[in-house]
C-alpha cells in the first residue's frame, strides 16, 4: 500500500538524524526519555491507521494539547472568547511577557502559554479545575478510542515545582483581572492538562475531527462546528510553533502544534491527521527529526496547504 | 454558470457597505478615489475570468507588489535571501522599527516595509534602480497578458514626498549595514514598485502561477519553483496583513496580501487566484469591503486551506 | 526664627491645594486617608526638628522603606549587591515587567518593586522573613528616636491580597533565579516593610544620617560608611520617583523618595533631612502638594544640589 | 597650593591607566587620536585655571556640545521647549529608537542624540542652520575667553558621511511632525555643533557660568536664567551619561557630561567646572581614565552632591 511505502521513506529519510536536537530538560520526566525515539501515526477520513516506529508508546504531549483546550473553548463560548485572548502570532517566544504589558494582560493568541491559561480558566469556569480535566480526559479517550490516555501526574507535579515563569504570567494577568479563577487553581488544570500522555496513534486519532471540518469521520460525531475548526486550523497554522511558526509554515505547510516532549501534530484537511514524536527539540523548542519526517512526508503526498 | 452565480451573490451582499471604513488620505492620490468603488476577478486554471463591479478599473496595488518582488528575489536568490531577511511574523504594525532594533537592522519578513526594501535593494542588485522597476514591470505586463499596467508616477512621488517613516526604516537598516544600494536608490525603486496600477482583472492574472505551483496554467511558463512558490504563499498567510493576519486567516483561510490601496491579493492553491478591490480600510489598513466579499466568496465556494 | 517663618510660608503656599491629586485606592487602608491631610518636618544637623501641619500623624511609608532597606544591605554585602541588581534609571513605571525579562531577571536599580524585593532577599538571607523585619522596625526605631514606629499589619495584609501585580514580578525574578528565599517568604518581609507607619517626624529623624554622610549627627552613630550614603543619595536622585525622577529632580533638585501612602522623604546633604506627607498623588504616583510644598521650600532655603 | 596638589595626585593616579579604553573608530579623525592623551582643568569662580595634563589640545567635544544647546534652548523660549522633548531618563542607549516609537516621536530628554537634534531644530528656527552655528560658536568663544574655539568641518564631514543611524532618527521624528526644518538642515547644523573642538581649558571655563546659577562669575554676565540653570545640571545628572548615568552619579556624583571623543565635563555647584579629556572610552561610551580621573578628584576635594 502506498502509504506504508511513503512511511518507510519518511522512516529511513530521519534514521541518521535520530537522537538530533536537545532534549528537554527542565524537569526530570522528560530529560530522562531516550532521544533516539522516532514515532510517527496517520490517520485517514476512513480511520485507517498508518504507523511506523515508536508509535505506541505514550509521551508528554505538552503544548499540544492547547489546541484541543482551544477547540473546546471556542466550541462552548464562541466569540466571546476574542474578548480573553486575541488571535494574533506574538512574534515572541512562547513564555514572553513583554506582549502582556504592552496590551494590558490579554495575551496575543490561544496557543501561548498565557493563552492557554485564559482559554483553561474559561473552561474551568465555576465548577473547579478537576471537573475540566475530567471533562478533557474523556473527550480525548473517546476520541482517541482509547481509554488509555491519562495524564502522567507525576510530569505535572514536576511543572508546578519547576513553573516559576507560568506562575508570572498567571500573577500578571490576574493582575490585570484576566484570570476568573485562583491563579492555582488555573495553573493547576494547566500542568495537568500539558502532562497528557499519548502515543503518536492516539494523539492522530484524538485531532481526527480537525481534519474533517470538526466531525470525526469514523464515528460521525461533530466536535466542534465547521468554522469553529477552521479557525482552529488557521491558529495552528500562524502561531503553533511560537517564534518558529514561519519555518514550519514554509518547511511543511500544514496547520501544526508542537510540544517541548518533542511531539507535532499536524493536520492535512480533508486528508487526515498526523502525529510524530521525537525527543530532540531545535531551537525554538520544535521536535528536530519529527519536524524532518513531516517534510518528508508532505513532499512525497503533496499535503501541502499552499499547493 | 456557478461562478457567476456566487459572484452575483458576493456583490449583492457587500452592495450595502460599499464606501464602508476609511480610504487613505496620506497621499492625495489615493485620497481623491471614490469610496464606493468595489471590483473582483477571480482566474482560474483554465484561464477564465470571473468577474464583477469595478473590475477593470486601475488602482494602486501598493504592498500586493511585495508578493511579486518576493516571489522573484526568492526564485532568483535561493535561500540565500534568508540571510538579508527572517520568515516569521512580526506581531507588529506594518512600519514598526522596534523589531528592527532589537534584531541588528534584519527585518522580520519579506512582506513588512523594511523587508521589502531588502528585498528591492537585493533585486537592484549592481544594475539600478531602473533595471529592476523594468524588469518587474515586464513580468507583470506578461503574467497579466496586459501591457497597460504600468507604474502611476504621481503616486510614487507623492509617496516619495511624504515617506518619511520608510525613509527612516531604510536608514536604520542602512546603520546595520543591510542595504547594499544607496538608501534613496532603494526607496526610489521601492516607491516605483508600490505605485503599480493595475485593475482586478489584470492583478488576478498576474499573480495567477502562484495558484498553480509557480506555474502559470495558461502559458505554461514557470515563473518560480514549486518549492517557492509555497513559501511565497506560507508567507502570505501568515505575514500578509500585517498585525491583522490572524484575522484574515480566521475569516477568509487562504494565503492573501493586502495593500492600503484598497486592494487585496488571495490565492486559493489549485483553485484560482481573487482579486478584489474596494477603498475603505478597516484600522490594520485592509479593505474593510473587499475582505467582507472574500469571506462570502470562501464560505460559498468552501475555498478554505484549512478545510 | 527663620525657618519656622519659611514653613508657615511653604504651609500657606500649599494651603489652597490640599486635597489635590489622587489618593490611591487599591487597599482600604489607603483609600481611607483624609485627602486633606498635610504635614512637613525637617530635622537639622543639630537634631532640631522644624514642623507644621499634621506632622505627628502617622502615614504609611509605602516605597519609601526601600531607601533604607537599600542602604541596609549596600551596608552588609557592599559592592557584590550590584551583581543581583543595577543601579541605572529604568526610563519605566515601577512596576514594568519588560525591562526584567530583557536583562534576565536582574532590576535595573533598588528602587523600583523588584529591585527593592531582591534587596529585601538579600537582607532576609537564610535567618527568615521575621528577623529581617524586626531588625529593620528596630533600626528605625532607633534612628527616629521613637519606639511608636510600627508596622501596619492591615496594610500589609492588604497589600498581600491585592499583590498579584508584585507577585507576577517576584515569581518572574524567581524563573531567572534571582531570589533565594521562597517567593511568598520574600513577599511577606517586603508588604510588612513597605506597611510601616511613621510619622513625618520620625521619618525626618529616621533618615538624618543621609544628610550627613552616614552617620547620625546627634548620637554619633555611623549608620552606613561615606561612600554609601552618597550612593544611596545618588540612587534617590536618578531613580527615587520611577518614571518622574527627572520632573522631580528639575523642580526640587535634591535625593529624595516617595511612596504612594503621599510621603516624601528628601535628603538635603550637610543641611538636614525632609519629610512631607499629603496624601493625593499626581498621574506618576508622587504626593502633588508633597512636591509642591518641597519645591516651595528649596526655592526659600536654595537647598538644591545643583547651585 | 592646595588645588595644584590635588591634580598632582589625580595625574599620579591615573599615570598607569593611560591609554586604557578603546578609542571610538567610526571616523577617522577620533580613530587617529593618540589613546595615552590625558588633560584636565579645573576654573573657580575666581576665574582661576587649574591645569594639569594635556588640557591646552583641542578635542572634539561631541556630545558635551548638547549641554550647552539645551541651556541656549531653553534660555531662548523657557518651558515650552518641553512640549518637544521629556526630561526623563530614557533607560536606553543614546541612539535608541525604540523609546522614539513608543512615545509618538518625542525624545526623552535633550541629551540623547534625538532629544539635541529636537534643540537644535528648535535653535535654527526659521533662521538657517548656518547662523545658529556661528551664534554658538560665537557663546562658546566668549565664555572660553579664547577665541581659537572652532568646528573641526573634516569631523562633521565624518559625522555625516557615517550618520545613518542619526539619519533614521531624524527622519523618525520627522515622520511624527516633530522637526521644523529639514531633516539635512537639522543634522548639517547637529553634526556641526557635535563637532567643536575644544581643549580642557577652554571647555572648563566656557561652562562655568554652569557652576554659579547660570551667571559667569568673572565678567558677571547671566547666560541663563538661575532657574533654568539648575535644570539643565540636573539634566546633566540624570541623563549625562546614557545608560551608565547611574553608574556616573555613584562615583562621581556630580552633573556631567561625556563625549565619545573622550571628553567629560563635569560641574560642581559653586565651586567651579571641571573639564576632562583621555580618548579611551569604556562600553558605554565615557572617558575611562577621564571618570577615573573625576572620582579621585571628587575624592579628594570632596565636591560631591550627595555630602
Amino acid at each position: 500500500m502506498e502509504m506504508e511505502a511513503i512511511l518507510a521513506e519518511v522512516a529511513a529519510a530521519v534514521e541518521p538524524h535520530r537522537g538530533a536536537g536537545k532534549v528537554a530538560s527542565y524537569i526530570p520526566a522528560l530529560a530522562e526519555v531516550d532521544p533516539r525515539k522516532f514515532g510517527i501515526a496517520i490517520v485517514d477520513g476512513q480511520g485507517r491507521y498508518h504507523c511506523a516506529g515508536d508509535c505506541d508508546e505514550s509521551f508528554s504531549i505538552q503544548s499540544i494539547s492547547k489546541v484541543f483546550t482551544f477547540a473546546l473553548a471556542l466550541e462552548r463560548v464562541g466569540p466571546v472568547l476574542w474578548k480573553r485572548v486575541g488571535r494574533e502570532p506574538s512574534g515572541s517566544p512562547f513564555n514572553s511577557i513583554v506582549q502582556l504589558e504592552r496590551e494590558n494582560g490579554i495575551p496575543r493568541n490561544p496557543l501561548i502559554n498565557p493563552g492557554a491559561m485564559v482559554v483553561t480558566d474559561q473552561l474551568i469556569g465555576d465548577r473547579g479545575a478537576d471537573a475540566f480535566v475530567e471533562e478533557l480526559l474523556a473527550l480525548l479517550r473517546e476520541e482517541a478510542e482509547d481509554d488509555s490516555v491519562f495524564i502522567d501526574d507525576r510530569v505535572a507535579q514536576s511543572e508546578s515545582e519547576t513553573g516559576a515563569r507560568n506562575r508570572s504570567l498567571a500573577w500578571f494577568m490576574k493582575a490585570f483581572g484576566r484570570l476568573d479563577n485562583d491563579v492555582e487553581t488555573v495553573l493547576s488544570a494547566y500542568f495537568r492538562h500539558c502532562a497528557l500522555a499519548m502515543s503518536c496513534r492516539q494523539l492522530a486519532r484524538a485531532a481526527l475531527f480537525l481534519a474533517f471540518d470538526g466531525r470525526d469521520p469514523v464515528t460521525g460525531r461533530r466536535v466542534v462546528a465547521s468554522r469553529r475548526c477552521r479557525r482552529v486550523n488557521a491558529m495552528m497554522m500562524l502561531c503553533g510553533h511560537y517564534d518558529n511558526s514561519g519555518e514550519f509554515a514554509f518547511r511543511i505547510g500544514l496547520p501544526g502544534k508542537s510540544g517541548v516532549g518533542g511531539g507535532i501534530l499536524a493536520i492535512a484537511p480533508g486528508k487526515g491527521s498526523i502525529a510524530v514524536w521525537s525527543p530532540g527539540l531545535n531551537a525554538a523548542g520544535t521536535s528536530q527529526v519529527g519536524a524532518m519526517a513531516l517534510e518528508k512526508l508532505v513532499e512525497r503526498t503533496g499535503w501541502s496547504a499552499f499547493v
